[in-house]
């Protein structure tokens, strides 16, 4: 029988053991441009392994979702971090899972706010990239290099995720 | 005397010599997802130099500006490229200069359209973060590391930058 998961706000806590959520706090940790602008210094962990590989921009442009969705495959990049830096100001789904014995365990549905981007850290299970709205448009920096950086798993049962 | 600078669309060729356009084309690179997203794949020349340097993903958050805007200060960065992808669907400026022994030459005033970044090269010379509008939200792709990376140059008399 379908499961059902309901979506929280994305928030720090929460989603730290999955990777880091991209957004400004009260306090830039330095002021630069002559008092103009607050800089929010190395917020995510970028972590690429294997030799040559190299981090890289790409940018993705992903049709948009909306809920009632129906997750039916979740991916891990064993090779590499990957983080989705939203070019408007519309929300998007991310959708973590942690591991059970190589595959997703149940999942974990947010939905980001306006200046939140995600950082998905090395081999963690996450759903492909589900905008909420048009232009779905993401800038990516993630692993270059050769080598099977994908796996996906596929659910027996989709999991339907509703709004909060 | 003041020297007067008009804007120009942000295009490939014209800020080639400068650094990368961060947008996407009529054809992605890769179809991925189940034919739900486009991936443009690896736009940028990531380019850093120094023992120990790695590559971060920092928020900037920069007061707008508006045209006519002056110019006062151009800056470079020897050890490494910097990458801006707004956070929003809003315009910003992007001023670059070829390097004339070693001061910035006449600078080239540019103004974004929704859904483009920029990749600043190595060691060229270019204005502060210049949204146009609030918020002037933007994930910087830059160097993390030690060293000085910061050289800044001051035009004796401003320039003054006005639309196209």
């Amino acid at each position: 029988m379908t499961q059902t998961l309901r979506t929280q706000p994305l928030s720090h806590d929460a989603f730290a053991p999955f990777g880091d959520v991209l957004e400004i706090g009260d306090t830039p940790d330095m002021i630069i441009n002559q008092g103009l602008c607050g800089r929010f210094h190395d917020l995510a962990k970028i972590d690429l392994i294997g030799d040559g590989a190299r981090t890289g921009i790409s940018l993705f442009n992903a049709q948009a979702r909306s809920l009632p969705y129906t997750l039916e495959m979740m991916e891990r990049h064993p090779l590499g971090s990957q983080a989705f830096i939203p070019m408007t100001a519309h929300p998007f789904l991310t959708i973590v899972a942690p591991d059970v014995n190589g595959k997703p365990g149940t999942p974990l549905a947010f939905q980001t706010k306006h200046g939140q981007g995600v950082n998905y850290h090395r081999n963690i299970w996450h759903g492909v990239l589900t905008p909420l709205a048009e232009p779905g448009l993401f800038a990516v920096i993630d692993r270059i290099g050769d080598g099977n950086n994908l796996e996906e798993h596929w659910f027996e049962t989709p999991y339907l995720i509703i709004g909060a």
